[in-house]
């Protein structure tokens, strides 16, 4: 799956969101720490998720654990900058998404970094796998 | 110094950030921790020195410090809403500036939190209080 | 209630708790950063109340939500040392609970910092104030 | 460099590190959030390469730098249990190292999550890629 890892254009995305940076991104190197890539991920990723109505935070519905995740660093981003935050469905199997994400300065061309976010959809009380259900996949195909 | 926790409206402040929330603000309990709105003063005060030319991250001019920081809270915030940070000069000593802060929903007109943030202003190296530079004091006079 | 930001000894606690620093405590001045004392007060007090059964993270029983803190510096600490939390009850009221906290260098006799953390008792579905349950009461009266 | 994400046991680890978890470490669905574990990998590589004296915070030597990560979830953990970290010199290229991980709760032998972590040696000041130095090589070499 390392190819979701190239460096991305924006392009490769039809989703935007911005994100503000803040003083605690900036690690002792005076840049964004790579961690907090991360963080934005699931930051746009649920945000995504929860504002076209896909994942609830409470009730019986199935929730996004994630699996497996994987970052590459192009360039660094320092605060107080403001990012954007590309993502789109790579891919969507039975019972997971596999996020594509892409970090960008606003109005860079040029990604900072690449992500891969593998998303498994399971039983909110019991965490097995369940498969992706029927309403919510109509709305990621059409990411 | 108490009364800077009184709740505030958002006409007690005349700069306002935004700040977008994180998937990581919300706490077990479904809302934005605590902790949260520390960081968000830290961001927005430290983006106001640096974008105002008063402080800079790396090289030998003087920094500001913490000293001593309070929040109350009057109503919760969760992610993915975006929040609006007031910001104000309560208190300009000779070696010490003392920040109010308010956070509000985007557009809301209720404070979910009020701050009070002391910096003083201290040599880089030694680490020691020195007298807030009369360029800076300037544009602080001004806020 | 500033006299619970006074500058502490290690005898005015009797309950520690170690935490162990991360490097994204440190920010971009080579220090722990001010919020992390917040995070470390977060994690001392729940971890008491969870541990001595006092609260639960699901469930139905009441829960305790912060209504005001603040944390007065002394002394910077730096990743990766170990730091140890004191904490005690301040003062227990009918609702409420003021927490006194007090950050030291693992070993080390001078606070680094001095914290001061007001949960509230409430219930966990309406988010209203309620007593504190005397089972709770009866533990925390002996700490 | 896929199978650096293999479920590890305890036995692929000769260097091990303890981490207090933090009530921030959970997430709103109960669990420490995935992120979480990116945040403790840089905590403890870079604590074992000051502590060994291979890198210094400050001052002129080269710095590493985190090119890319990955990090695959087996099992979830929650604060307020403490973790133990596992990690590995992997590969040790002319400028660049990977790190192979492994979070066990404390005790456990069952790994809740693997991770890679790719440091590249840089100049500090350029920040461009630079050999990594004899004597750092050689402490690594034992690891």
């Amino acid at each position: 799956m390392d190819d979701l890892l190239a460096r991305p254009d924006r392009s490769d995305f039809a989703v935007f969101r911005s994100v503000t940076t803040r003083w605690s991104d900036n690690d002792v190197y005076g840049h964004v720490n790579n961690v907090v890539h991360y963080s934005w991920f699931d930051t746009v990723v649920n945000a995504l998720l929860i504002e076209r109505g896909l994942v609830a935070v409470t009730g019986e519905s199935p929730i996004f654990v994630v699996a497996e995740t994987g970052c590459r660093y192009f360039a660094s981003l320092a605060y107080p900058q403001t990012v954007e935050v590309g993502l789109a469905v790579a891919r969507l199997g039975g019972r997971s998404i596999t996020w594509r994400l892409g970090v960008f300065a606003a109005g860079g061309s040029e990604a900072a970094s690449a992500g891969r976010f593998v998303h498994v959809c399971v039983d909110r009380r019991s965490r097995r796998p369940v498969a992706i259900p029927d309403d919510i996949r109509t709305v990621l195909e059409r990411l």
